[in-house]
């Protein structure tokens, strides 16, 4: 007796199968970052550039520096890690095996981890343009802790760093996860100035070759510096 | 032989504290409300709107009574918890110990939860107005079910309660949540009337000062009420 | 000795739960299909259409059939299972019992699975479409692995496919998801030519009655086929 | 070049398919019971034996019933499940379509569930008789909160109602979970009369045949009505 | 209609109900601790006392002292609230306000912390022990990484510290959780000398009044300082 | 003001740096195989032994070989990745660059994986002897599903085949979560016969030199080749 649902599945692997090999025929093996990883690493930047707010919770003067230490060698490890995916990936190289891939990571991480700080006060500055820019901010504390437009720069300022060194993938994966999070598209290669502030910010778009000056505000829907046809909206 | 991923982090880590230290000074000790724990609160909420929907599938009338009764009771002690993290980080007063912000957490949570058949009402006027408005739904199942606008409208709702109620923090969060998934962004401060819809959704925003009256709709992409400059699109 | 939080909890149960009983009456159990399981079959089929890009990575030409045909297997089993809920659900059958939902469910996932290889065809020449037309887009990996606009249409196509053959629910889901993914929003419904190119997508919302043809390419914050007020803008 | 790890797995996959299908000849499809659900549903009833120490932590006198009721309902919904396919597995029926596999998990489930305040009072009843039997112990609670053997005699009885129902597989399964945590290993068809101890009871075994009368204490290694021959230690 | 599997549970959650309400009569709310948070700060102690072993695998000597700062400061919080609900608990005191309760947890915690270094002192003589006592062992990391006998004595070791300090319930949760994983069971208050080792370990008994002095080692199935009747395997 | 549980945490940290210090000494950084992805590959394992008993329940003549393949495959990958880091550790090598590691590992992994027939066949073989030696044993689902002895003796025969290839640390992990699973300890190194059956199995011990011809029973207690004091229960 044929069970209801039998039907011959093997006709359909082949199609599929013979699409996909041209796909694969450049690469052995495909080792891509994580996306969960990528992600994973910018929450502990996060949590280094306001820590309390993110990640641990209970800190106090004296104990401070072991978390901030301990996360810090975390996001070297690990994003050590995924720049050599993405790399070895990039130029088609064998993740496994590959030297430069190895030491171009390791440089990548490097000057990125030393940029931290710098990063850090860029971030401290969109706060408080926040917080000077939103009449309905009573704390700093609410926009570090639950404003889109924080996030959305955060991220992108964090890619940016990425995408200066060259790394390929991970910037991209970076603002992507503040576009899904925030409706806010910012992208790697965007210059911003100091004190960048995004209110609401669903449906912003800031193109690759913009380049934003001190004390910019922008309000949800604007496209910067990005292909865009407001007028065309009934698709025409 | 040095590795060569070897290079100190000493120095950033000391740059990193020394930034973070004077964020830090005001507090012993950062409780700060959770994310997934609120947004777990409010998924309880929805199940107790519409139960069978979410969370628990296979409901009679003589056991609805038993699911609805441990929800209830579990919304009833986990909201109390983070309504208390919430006003003791906003008041910066001792978690653990301060007698006021335990008292404040209960009253907040007691006339929270006693507004609720009455916020179930609105909802439901909600999925009514979706029903009448929207001609490609065919139930309102589908709307309870899988419509953005649905989720994000009872989401500020129940913000909008505790909002009202004083209680910091919370509310922004449950809406950015709503903000997140959906696109829609309204603020917990405005008021909304009856059987309110809000079709496709992505771009909605609605601002703290915002006053909305019975049966309105509201289409993809429309500002009420917060600063917006449409016709600045191109950053000038 | 009262508690502070002791209050009665019991009359608002009895009151959400006079509320929810008349939109239980006309079900004995809701079973609904499961959002999570739905996103992961469609997680699924991208991993079939982009096999390496996501999912197993390890993939080799002696290897990939394997992996391909215990997908599609998976994909089979669970999405039938996922139908017929939807069915049942749909129809107010018992989900147990009933062999037409079965039957139902094992029809629909036998035609959408014979489908598979055409709607791949349609993806791979929407990642074309993304190719030529996005200056930034250096390699079509990146198309593949970080663009939203990809990803939305592989849900819309996808989606698509089940709305033609009658499946209620599940449908709405998959481009739900890729709506709170994306910020882009696409009626399963809609139409849609050969080489679709979405850039950047947020706030796009493509209505059910939309027809578009080969070679359209939206940007973000467009609205096609959809009732859409954007002069409105100020709420009258 | 062929990699370093590049072997042909063709013929070892051939090989393994070979063996594996007499063994599944008899079976279109194996629906066995989910060891995870079974241990979930173990839990939940030592839950309703013990409110309050496994759980919800947070109950009082006017919501203890809608917990118990709650927990109750799952328990009931989920062991029918659980039965349903231990019954098709044993008997080699069709799981989706047997009717009377369908009627005899409910049936008993039924029984199982009016039989739970009756295990409760034997279970209470264990405490009691390691609280009178072991000095060390201070209180009941650690008894019911830390005790191994509490933990693998409440397993035992739960497993052995179901054994005298004729529930195949799934007592076994509940027994075995008690003998990975605790080491003791008591079959579901033992007869255990009340007030039954053991203390330490790693290495504990008692038979599918054994009997054991009111107040009985065993402490570890001992074996009890099953094949045993401790003399037998060097193998011949 | 009556469904099948309809049967009416209010009897039976009646009967359980009124079973527990003597059990929770003297409580008002039993905040218990966590065996999962106890479990996970006894793996973070086996990290402080062998790091890179467990926890964080890549330390450099400028790195080391990050990770187990960090860590040691996670587990003075956690270990410090996990003792605060089992003081409350065993003393029937209101876990939310009692400030007895605050200050043994803070005081217990700070002693315990400050005892770590002797601690860590013994478990390392532990290792030379087995690694001088079974000629099986290759090196010392396999002992520290796979035997079961000093993953036993390092929990044991562990809770002696907190059964010493006189806290309730946690101990033994640390016992027997080395007890679950090995099969070896040794009271929290067992006194244990310099390097104790124990092979195989399956069935050792070591009961709370045992004295063990220096360089003892025990084999599976022993029983020392507490009750045991090998003899009596009938069970007579 | 000083905070209660303020105390130093540093000079503890200190102290055990300083012990840590010369464990670490000789690694420049440790890459252990990871214990939770050992456990998975052998459950892989398993379910190629008994497809449908174990993974994928829905399997099909046709589709059989599509979740055989992808399986074995995934096993060859992560074996692979395992045995690289367990080869590193012991031999001190660096995990990220030693060519010598990366071979040894293919080597291991390849010829492991053409002896899994012949291991599959020696499980089967076990499984017969528990159905021809437990007359409460009605089926053989039942002991390939929830005996321990089975599972334990599938965990030894596959971790002697990575012992007798040298494979280091892995081995070991495999027996030892058998150990923890059914209190069943046999060394990696133990040669065993064909048709092996452990009745019920707790305590039991076969040491590394132990060699078993066929048709061996043993039951709970045993210890076989390995030292073993029985009489020395007190601890003389």
């Amino acid at each position: 007796m044929t069970p209801p649902d039998d039907f011959a599945i093997q006709p359909i692997v082949d199609a599929l199968c013979q699409e996909a090999e041209p796909v694969l025929s450049g690469h052995y093996r495909m080792v891509l970052p994580s996306r969960e990883r990528v992600i994973a690493i910018v929450e502990d930047v996060r949590s280094l550039f306001f820590p309390g707010y993110f990640g641990t919770q209970d800190l106090r003067n004296d104990t401070l520096r072991f978390h901030v230490g301990a996360t810090l060698d975390r996001v070297r490890v690990t994003l050590d890690e995924e720049i050599r995916r993405a790399v070895a990936f990039a130029e088609k190289h064998d993740f496994d095996a590959c030297p430069h891939c190895a030491i171009a990571a390791s440089e990548a991480t490097r000057k990125f981890v030393a940029r931290l700080p710098a990063v850090r006060r860029l971030v401290a500055g969109d706060v408080e343009a926040a917080f000077e820019g939103d009449p309905a901010l009573r704390t700093r504390d609410e926009a570090i802790f639950a404003y889109p437009g924080i996030f959305a720069v955060t991220n992108q300022r964090v890619a940016h760093e990425l995408h200066v060194l060259g790394v390929p993938l991970i910037p991209r994966i970076i603002t992507e996860h503040a576009h899904t999070i925030t409706g806010i598209d910012i992208h790697p290669g965007a210059a911003i100035g100091e004190k960048f502030f995004i209110d609401h910010g669903t449906g912003v778009v800031v193109g690759e070759t913009a380049i934003l000056g001190r004390n910019v505000t922008l309000y949800q829907g604007v496209t910067l510096g990005a292909k865009s046809f407001p007028l065309d909206a009934n698709g025409n």
